[in-house]
């Protein structure tokens, strides 16, 4: 036993247990310095700092820790593992940089520190906690979990990418594969090599000068399998794809196949404040709550990391919200480039799929994205939905359940159901997705598909913000088909908020969007969104789209709003004109808005934003 | 709510209870007739009776469960579901039709039935449990996991393959992807599509008419990618691979790329038998058992399904053992063209990855398909071997563990490490992978690579069995550098085998082999096994391999065995004559084969075997 580091981990441990003395004898806020635990900002692992500074935190009740400033880089190989179900995201036995499981009241300081992820693992997992904050950092990971390639020529037949070094690939027996270019040393005959592969599911282009996804660029689905390739040069590659939506100059970005590493998970959670915390890179969403209460985002950001080539941030949604309560308040966010909409707020639908009796029913949650998140417990008031209208058949509550595995529960209601309560029908936590919410100042631009998607039963306002998004700036989802997010908002405001150049890609139909899963049949008579007050806004148009286009909505006021026509994308070839799109709707009251000049020269959203 | 299954249920409950209550009256031993519990062989699923019969046998300890005659099917919607580490294969959250955990004393008799599994399942887990036989069935699945083409024409450039609807396939992108064919309704825009992929990660060609893989034939690795194809005519594919070893005629064999459902895994359990049981497809190896004691195979087939077109069994090893004790018996057993051994008899090494103190050291679980499978607790007697050498360095108690995660473990040891251990050497357990072995009666033939790899530290006996595999019959391994099985036979015994035609293939030196983990400079002192004895067995020979290669062993008798020169495959330009290589072994008495005239006709091992 040669060498021994026992004399560095003893004096660690020393060096924190008299920093924590020394904080309980002044009486003050019980800090514990990160260093005290080994965490150095050279290149040094992490990991294992932050296990031992968490034990400390659970033995002493300690009440933050804090980093010193700096780099500091974490590997999954000594991360704490959890098998974890993420509504929207991709389930699985996780490593976990920061396992804040059980805890009451911490805050996590990173005194303005960049943290470094390397591999697969999730930075952040907030469970069964109250009053945990997060603050002062930034985070990326080493090799994104996306890949990019500037287009440097599209045929009929073929696309040529160039991958910089950041992007490692290689082509094997004719495929493309992106690996993070590390030789394994282990065993690569009948089993599995242990080489890390980062698998892709799409191709989407972006333009590198405006920094958004490419005017009008589509996705391009299916290439799940592999992509057959060619290199044609150093790191220059031909790809046999037709009809891939792409420029030459454009980034083609080679989506990750899976959502496994979300950056901040919250589950079951109450409580939770994240300040100045930027996310440069994820597997998965940036931000995402589930069966929680009371969050508090305050100049959160996803966002590439500043300096760098890479063109994409997070590869899914921003910040997403589901089955949250008390309070969502997103303040001074800046949300871009990431590989989907900006925000998701909404409860689940489980379908009824059995009728085991009249008061016995098996449901499932249909959607593999939701699969393993519970939410019917016995005591759960269960609102009752049609499946095909979305109107409401009335309540009961769940008595008992029995859960089979993560897609099936048997459910045992005090009640009998009522008599027009089919299979196919579906059944919400009526009082999950009851969140208050709050956005505001907020800037959402470049990401792929749309800006906010609001589903809320609470009372919402969406204030003083800028979208400059591809799609539908403000969507209203839900339905029970497809996604089976459970929406249909009730008192929202959309107040002063610029719209600027919307719609510049296929991801919406206009600038505010209701787009429920209503069969047609359904829509004259359902009225699944309610309350909707559009005010004092800026629209900052340049095509022919509308600026609402909606349908099965109880009141909606638009009044005091102003457009602007700009020239800064080509106009289409769309029927000009029509700025309102509502049918199917009761209590409507639309203003005109004013036209306002345009600014001389013309406003550019970079300039605008930050 | 207009259908109601109520009535049907109830039924089935009370006519279980009838039985039940009837049963115990009798005195007689408690059997539950899954008819009770609605099992039916008419197509419908029958994993919901598993699940209602396995609450009954929990709630009335009923000792039998039996099925009636005839085809029952299975799907995974229903299944119970447990996060499984499963040594030498796949962990994962699986779906599982008998999850047979926590039972004392149950006999499953299938009355001669057969089960048919569709999709992801697992068909039996037997964990926690003592005195569960299984009995009198057969099972398959309804879309292997592997894939089987015939082959149509072999060029420099390509290989042409024609599928039958037995391997729905799909070509996608210009890349070949095994599905099960189905068309699915759920989401498939940002995240899965909800299809069964049967992913492949490796080539093998079989002979069709020999029921075995082709003469020589070579494993293809490195298409877990994907494989560029094109389709040629209806069902025929061009494969643009070169250097593929297959011929016109054969079967190429498209190996699932991972284990992640085996057909019976037995974990921490003990006196399990399993009794005429046929399995004719897992995905993953047909019986994996693994911190288990006295185990029991009599009459367990793994082979294709009678009558059938596919070419493969198991798509692994047939059987394997790790870590077991008591005894391990295996007669009149067929194991036949699985895609790997017949069995693998084994303990495990984790290694030594730092040391943290003179009594603490940080272990791991080195190989990926290990990871989980934690053998180290408190109060383990730990073994320590030198990695480079496999030779011993003494024993330490564990004290105390802490598990970091499925693959690394602090462990606290009883007494100080010895000086001469060092990072990289490794610990096993001294008192697991101790089981007495008798392997009696069996026929091993036509499957991948080898017959049987031995290592238990017990008594064993390989005694009348007919060997006809393309490697090494019987193989001594054990390392601590790529596969970290613990093995090092101490006394055994093979006598009265018929080694029929055996190394037709690539994977084997010799047809009883040493294949030890000792690194060259250490091969003249490492004394790894001891005591073999091989009498009174046939060799039939048709080439020029030694019947033995044999190094650093310690107690080797040859005596009184017989040679045949066969012609029933081309013999090869090797070295002729040399029967046995024998290096750096001592007490070594080997007599030379007494030679036998070959029986006119000559003998197929087809004829010979069933």
């Amino acid at each position: 036993m040669k060498l021994m580091e026992m004399t560095t981990l003893a004096a660690t441990l020393l060096l924190a247990l008299i920093l924590h003395v020394g904080a309980s004898l002044a009486g003050a806020v019980e800090a514990l310095n990160m260093a005290a635990f080994g965490a150095k900002a050279d290149g040094s692992d992490t990991t294992p700092c932050v296990r031992a500074a968490l034990a400390e935190v659970r033995r002493s009740r300690a009440a933050k820790l804090v980093f010193p400033p700096g780099r500091y880089d974490f590997w999954p190989d000594r991360a704490e593992e959890e098998y974890v179900f993420i509504s929207n995201n991709d389930e699985g036995l996780k490593r976990i940089a920061f396992a804040l499981t059980q805890l009451k009241g911490l805050e996590i300081d990173g005194s303005g520190a960049t943290f470094v992820f390397h591999g697969l693992m999730m930075p952040f997992l907030i469970e069964n906690s109250h009053g945990v904050t997060i603050k002062n950092l930034s985070f990326d990971f080493s090799r994104p979990f996306q890949s990019e390639g500037r287009v440097l020529a599209v045929t009929p037949e073929s696309v040529d990418v160039e991958f910089s070094e950041e992007f490692p690939y290689a082509i094997r027996n004719g495929v493309l594969v992106f690996t993070d270019g590390k030789k394994t040393s282990g065993p690569a005959t009948t089993v599995k090599s242990g080489e890390v592969i980062y698998p892709y599911g799409n191709l989407l282009a972006f333009d590198p000068k405006k920094r958004e996804t490419a005017f009008m660029a589509k996705d391009f689905y299916g290439v799940g399998g592999g992509i057959v390739a060619k290199q044609i040069a150093p790191r220059q590659v031909r790809l046999a794809l037709s009809k891939v939506s792409a420029n030459t100059g454009d980034i083609l970005v080679f989506g990750a196949k899976t959502r496994e590493y979300p950056g901040i998970v919250i589950t079951d959670s109450t409580d939770v404040r994240l300040s100045g915390v930027a996310i440069y890179n994820t597997g998965g969403m940036g931000v995402i709550a589930q069966r929680s209460a009371d969050l508090f985002l305050n100049k959160v950001q996803v966002t590439p990391r500043p300096g760098g080539e890479r063109i994409v941030s997070a590869t899914a949604d921003a910040t997403h919200f589901v089955n949250c309560r008390g309070k969502i308040e997103m303040e001074d966010c800046l949300f871009e480039q990431q590989k989907d909409d900006a925000t998701n707020i909404h409860g689940l639908y489980a379908q009824i799929v059995r009728f085991l009796g009249r008061n016995r029913i098996e449901i499932r949650l249909v959607h593999p994205q939701q699969a393993g998140i519970d939410f019917v417990k016995a005591g759960t008031r269960l609102e009752l939905t049609q499946g095909a209208s979305m109107q409401p058949l009335g309540y009961v509550m769940a008595k008992s359940v029995e859960r089979l595995n993560k897609e099936y529960t048997i459910v045992e209601t005090e009640q009998p159901l009522p008599d027009d309560v089919k299979p196919g029908d579906c059944v919400a936590d009526a009082q999950a997705n009851t969140a208050e919410v709050l956005i505001k100042n907020c800037v959402i631009r470049g990401n792929r598909a749309r800006g906010i998607l609001l589903g809320s039963r609470g009372k919402m306002v969406v204030e003083g913000n800028t979208f400059h998004v591809p799609g539908a700036a403000i969507l209203f989802e839900g339905d029970a088909r497809c996604w089976f997010e459970q929406a249909g908002v009730r008192d929202i405001v959309i107040r002063g908020n610029t719209f600027d150049n919307c719609n510049f890609g296929v991801w919406g139909n206009s600038c505010i969007q209701v787009g429920a899963g209503i069969a047609d049949e359904f829509k004259k008579t359902s009225r699944y969104n309610k309350n909707i007050t559009i005010e004092d806004n800026l629209f900052r148009v340049f095509g022919s789209l509308p600026l609402l286009s909606i349908y099965s909505v109880d009141g909606l006021t638009f009044r005091n709003n102003r457009l602007e026509h700009t020239q800064d994308y080509p106009a289409g070839e769309g029927k000009a004109g029509k700025l309102f799109e509502i049918s199917n709707s009761d209590n409507v009251k639309v203003e005109e808005p004013a036209l306002v000049a345009p600014k001389s020269g013309g406003a550019s959203v970079r300039k605008a934003g930050s």
